[in-house]
């Protein structure tokens, strides 16, 4: 029955915003990203639990069982990429939203009165896509960084975070609850799990990532008019560029590292002249920041030789560097024991992507937990989890989150 | 004296949006067109000369020695690209009216009298960089494109061509004069003149031109969790496409075809998002239309066999395509005729760019005339060419007027 209801609900918000092809389209601050945050306000308020919105947008339902305790916060994020997938964020949340509800029966049914309080989260702007940079709300909530600035972000439009969180009503002035500890569920966005066989990834750290911003100029000049050999095309050394970056992996073992290029500009972008400058981001992410270290070094030798050959000015800054973060060993191995307590297969693993986790991890112990995708694939319209996959995900959430309102990894830690 | 008059005004002229680097900023219908065109105005009315504005914004400065003849409409354009050249386009309507100016005296002081009228003409658009397709006035002069169609043509901030037109004051309702026959001088933008020390180049026939539309389409994925053997990256398929279209000329005689790719666009265009989609427009050019027929069959076979290896559709369109031109052999003669009176040397030759004297040929007998460009540079700020090719340049051009109004090409045709 709680599965069902699960089912339900999860299939009801990924209509919200829904694409052609299943996926959603739930951009920050959007009026559809609105409708996702009604939903969750609705949801808790039905059952009778508080509300807050905090003066960057995070949403938070809250259980409280003792005055004055701290809260045990579970959730992710509902917003999502363009034409992205369902599952990217919104699983979490939703898983968190029936882990507390089951929470609260256990309680009201008679069981322990919980040490913490229970606090189910939304977290703005994960997804980063239309206001840079991702993990926004979660990253200001834990002081990595600043709410100010943060709210004078502009997307493309020209549309600040606060004018956008503003008109969807989602500017709040609540205080976030304060935490004890953190926990999310989330899908992998890898293959690993699937490959294996296995329903439940115990994540025990964050890879080591960064961004370079590389920056070519050439010289405008006339399409036609223009010999080839007078030609400086920014954007025939850009091409070049994203091949370097494509290909700078197969120096290193298989899966050892990842790289792309993901945004690009170009100017002046007429159809008839000879493109003057091309900026681009290049994205190197490794468990071993040696390996992105090493790629680095790689790219810029390649890059200088390039810049002389096609003679172009290529100009590249290292920026977004994130260092490894380690999840606490008492959660890993809990996550662990409750896995094997339901007959959920469970490995331990890394996370490639950023999420709200790592943020948290700064300032509380915090535990990450995956769920198979099929194919692997995410941040597009056919991600895909199987609803067994994600039911039994909300079984361990929910086991999880009792032992962390009972005091596990803050009291014992 | 002339010649000094005629620099004056030219170097002001390259003041009105001059940028940093001594090119020019004047994109169609901005406020810095509207103030050239406010300067080609008070030319025209302090010499007593009518002016005239069509209802694509094309202006003409019109002087009438007979009513009910036509006109000889002498000139070019001075609209520019983006951070464009302070010569292309503007040096041919400076030309014009000092050559104007110059027939005006001449006749005034006794010579004979004109058979055909003269007008000076600023065409609209001939860049295209704001609005697509170029050389737009001159055509919907010409009957080639339909004025209403143009008028709705958006830029990439939205706004329309009879929008843009109507905000600067220059969307007019005046009729055009009926050309008789149609005369311009422009700098090469190549470096045959240069190279061979000539001053004069009497154009023959324009290239073969033709662009080819290319979508990529791919799979959007998370650019940290998506394992790279598991992506289908647009960007990537892109770049060997671009490098590709760069490489299809090595194929043929050097200089016998040129190719580039100058817009291009990305979706979603995120940071940490693999590409779904790329739009890219290729520019092909020969004097030989069997060349551009090679060469586009050839690529695409080469796409062809991408899209099989990576997985990705490709999807090409043909456009724009434009014939050969060839403008009539008398005024080819005349102006080799006119260059040797003058003690200038001449050749034969092609234009490899568009120009709005192709627009033009079609309807009336049309002489197109070349000065040198220094580096054989274009569409770009270093764009150069020397006072004295350039006041040369107008002498040419004033006694190739005075033919054209006494009758040539069109009387004798």
């Amino acid at each position: 029955m709680n599965a069902e209801n699960f089912l339900k609900d999860f299939h009801h918000v990924a209509s919200i915003g829904a694409t052609l092809n299943h996926g959603v389209d739930r951009q920050a601050a959007t009026p559809e990203d609105r409708r996702t945050r009604d939903w969750f306000r609705t949801f808790a308020t039905e059952r009778g639990w508080e509300t807050r919105v905090d003066a960057i947008g995070n949403q938070f339902a809250l259980i409280t069982w003792r005055k004055d305790a701290k809260y045990v916060v579970v959730g992710s994020h509902l917003d999502s990429q363009p034409l992205g997938g369902r599952f990217d964020g919104a699983y979490g949340v939703l898983a968190a939203l029936h882990a507390a509800e089951r929470l609260v029966k256990r309680v009201d049914n008679g069981g322990e009165l919980p040490m913490f309080n229970l606090a189910v989260v939304n977290w703005f702007n994960e997804e980063g896509g239309r206001f840079a940079p991702s993990i926004m709300g979660s990253s200001v909530y834990a002081g990595i960084m600043d709410r100010g600035e943060m709210l004078q972000v502009r997307d493309l439009g020209g549309t600040t975070v606060a004018e956008a969180l503003g008109s969807i009503g989602y500017l709040g002035s609540d205080t976030a609850p304060e935490a004890a500890s953190y926990a999310e569920i989330h899908i992998e966005q890898g293959r690993i799990l699937e490959r294996e066989g296995l329903q439940i990834g115990a994540v025990d750290s964050s890879w080591y990532t960064q961004k370079l911003d590389i920056e070519i100029l050439g010289e405008q000049s006339h399409t036609g008019a223009t010999a080839m050999a007078d030609r400086r095309d920014a954007l025939v050394t850009a091409s070049r560029v994203i091949l370097m970056v494509h290909d700078v992996v197969d120096d290193f073992e298989p899966e050892a590292i990842v790289s792309s290029v993901g945004r690009m500009t170009l100017e002046p972008n007429s159809p008839i002249v000879v493109p003057r400058r091309v900026q681009l981001v290049a994205d190197l992410r490794s468990n071993s920041p040696e390996i992105v270290k090493a790629a680095r070094s790689s790219l810029l030798k390649q890059l200088n030789d390039l810049s002389d050959e096609h003679q172009v000015e290529i100009n590249v800054r290292d920026f977004d560097i994130r260092e490894n973060q380690y999840y606490p060993e008492s959660g890993v191995e809990l996550t662990e024991k409750l896995a094997a307590n339901l007959g959920l297969g469970v490995r331990r693993m890394q996370t490639m992507a950023g999420h709200d986790s790592v943020a948290l991890n700064r300032i509380v112990p915090s535990v990450m937990v995956f769920i198979p995708s099929v194919d692997g694939v995410s941040h597009c319209e056919r991600e895909f989890t199987t609803d067994e996959d994600m039911t039994a995900g909300v079984d361990l959430l929910t086991e999880l989150s009792w032992e962390l309102v009972q005091g596990a990894l803050v009291a014992d830690g």
